[in-house]
């Protein structure tokens, strides 16, 4: 594999032969059939299990080179592979080989008065880019979700897990070639200039169809900001929880301490509690109590203050604030209408719940709230893919447009029209 | 209504301020009821029957200007109302009302192993974004459909149908205003400057979900190439008609004239016809005839030209061109496989048709080729979303995010997850 650290014109010549590889090899996988696609996810699973000390070897290198770096305890903790989380991977291509394969599946059908019969059919979206940081198993869950939905992918991993992503990389060209299926199916930038990144989000002269980044907020953003291509993502998570005066407080109490503290640091975390005025006399200590039991810090406005006073006061930046850590802000809001407008205020659309047993509060809070996930009596923290029984996912999409929610298979397709006549002409 | 021809920085302004309007106005849209929206849109029709001889004496005055402007007669022609035409937008309004109400449909539901129920449902865009040109029934078409799906419209109607466009969009505030709805779900931007299309371009600081351009190929080339958000539309129709060997001679002869010469001046008319060397002897010949006999000129390529003498020579650009005309470009190809080949090289991905009875052939046809619409046995003139049963439509789209094909009035939506549970925790 090359090891250039070239000038950017050269990064940019490279950049573009590999836009042009993924380009040529999106025909053939879109056409290739599920028992190809599947053969060659088995042989990955079984390359990776089978180079497990390979992986783990590239692996130490990229943690010693953390270390050296000063990286922080977060950050080699998503780096850092062991035997547990090299079968996890090899598991988790292995239940992508399972999901039905979404490439020609019949969407939506019907016939027209004059005879056609019209047909909506799922078709890969083409070239998918995936930039991302310091996880390594990015490398394998992109590149085994990207093939099963008939795509190629261009894989840009993070320069601290580079040896890591190389490793694991091989092994998923050995499935490849087990099945017949060209190596550029799955690409990974081989150098880890950050002017790839950029060449990337301009499309690669529109051989990139999509760009999915997985990483950081600062990496988020800027590929939000400079991406000529769509793009699948969130920038944070900064999901309400609402506790209506008709909830069970048992239950708010268990979907609440889930919501938050159950992984602070992923983006489906409650970032916010919104307690309706009519429960603050009922719920709210209650809460509090079991959310500084369970070792997390609150932060609420004056009016929340004035009912458990001692917490901490809570400013404006405080709901505008993805913690991804043991804090919360709390606030009293005047019902439903009130939940709706701190919401609409201050989300970042990506998942609220609801604590109620008024089904007409549920209703409201379900139609009038626009954002990707919503849920009723449940836990945030099951915003995931894997959660919702997609298989697997790419990343989680805010936007409006095409994917939305956890991006599975399925959100990694497009389609077309097939029609079927028997010689009609228009009028 | 304003006159505004002012400097860039005014325009901005007032851009913003639409934008702004628009985004206030799209929250009570979006959960605004069928019965509402429809009384709105059968009140609009009602509006522009009764408005019949002010939108008259309107476009009087902009076919007044044109001629003075020295617009050719294609453009005086899409300019041109009359009684007929302003009947057929009044009925165009009252079939959108007709049609189910996308917002809230659910599209498809599940149930977890741990009891969570999961919703996709259909939600509005939000504020949709239309650019056209001389065509003042846009106005109309473009303002019903994104009314009915939920979403607020800023139209920017071209210069040359302002007083048209203004006097519709009268009418369109009349049956807001019956229905009680904001004045804000549909605005018209009231400056003719074409900066106000750059600032429409941004996004108007993220007030805008999408674009959708309808015009020319210099105003989607520079949508296409400016526009910071998603944009719905093709940039041509470069249609290719493939005659197998195994094609029904009459059914051919039928469907390349009708694909060709119906009507030469829309996307979905054929461009280009592909003949199956098998075919030569038996079907050029006769397809040519027909051809030339509507009145269609014909360039062959030096194959065509060796079986058909006397033919226009075709040279590459013509495989590269959409003529909107009554011209056809012919080649031979080496049967299903070289159809294939020339289609990826040379389509605009938008609409191909396959005439043959061999099953083998459609099958490779539909798998291999990735347009948004491909037909079997019927003229490419069908690719059109009222043809396809969806009421209207907005346009044509190529891209393969969101929406492909036309876009009615279910692509003018995005979707949300309702999750229901009943005190569901993550482990």
């Amino acid at each position: 594999m090359l090891d250039l650290k070239a000038d950017n014109q050269n990064v940019d010549v490279l950049m573009m032969d590999i836009g042009r590889k993924a380009r040529a090899a999106a025909r053939p996988l879109a056409i290739a059939s599920t028992a190809q696609k599947n053969r060659a996810l088995q042989a990955m699973a079984e390359a990776i299990v089978a180079a497990q000390a390979v992986i783990l070897t590239a692996n130490r290198l990229d943690l010693d080179n953390a270390a050296k770096a000063g990286l922080i305890a977060s950050q080699i903790d998503r780096l850092t592979l062991n035997e547990e989380r090299i079968a996890a991977m090899a598991e988790g291509i292995r239940m992508v080989a399972e999901l039905d394969d979404p490439v020609g599946a019949v969407i939506a059908a019907w016939d027209r008065p004059n005879g056609l019969q019209i047909e909506r059919v799922r078709t890969p979206l083409g070239v998918i880019g995936v930039i991302y940081e310091s996880r390594p198993n990015v490398t394998a869950d992109a590149g085994a979700l990207c093939l099963k939905a008939g795509n190629a992918v261009i894989l840009r991993g993070g320069t601290d897990s580079v040896h890591s992503s190389r490793a694991i990389h091989a092994c998923l060209l050995q499935g490849l070639e087990v099945a017949g299926i060209t190596d550029y199916a799955i690409q990974l930038v081989p150098v880890t200039d950050r002017s790839a990144v950029g060449s990337m989000l301009t499309g690669l002269d529109g051989t990139i169809d999509v760009i999915v980044p997985r990483g950081g907020k600062s990496l988020v953003a800027r590929v939000q900001a400079e991406a000529r291509v769509p793009v699948f993502a969130h920038l944070e998570g900064l999901c309400h929880v609402y506790v209506d005066a008709s909830a069970d407080l048992d239950m708010a109490l268990k979907l609440v301490v889930n919501s938050k503290m159950r992984r602070t640091g992923i983006c489906g975390a409650a970032e916010t509690l919104l307690i309706d005025k009519a429960a603050v006399a009922t719920h709210l200590k209650p809460l509090v109590e079991a959310l500084s039991a369970a070792g997390c810090e609150i932060r609420g406005s004056s009016a929340a203050l004035k009912a458990v006073p001692g917490l901490k006061l809570a400013t404006e930046e405080d709901w505008r604030t993805e913690y991804l850590d043991a804090i919360i802000a709390v606030t009293i809001v005047d019902g439903i209408a009130g939940a709706i407008d701190h919401i609409g205020r201050y989300s970042s659309n990506h998942t609220e719940a609801v604590i109620a047993e008024d089904a007409a509060v549920v209703e409201r809070f379900f139609a009038e709230i626009d954002s990707a996930i919503l849920l009723h009596n449940a836990s945030t923290q099951f915003a995931d893919g894997g959660e919702f029984g997609m298989g697997g996912e790419i990343g989680i999409a805010t936007g409006k447009m095409h994917a939305r929610g956890p991006v599975g298979v399925e959100q990694l397709t497009s389609f077309k029209y097939r029609v079927r006549g028997t010689g009609q002409v228009r009028a």
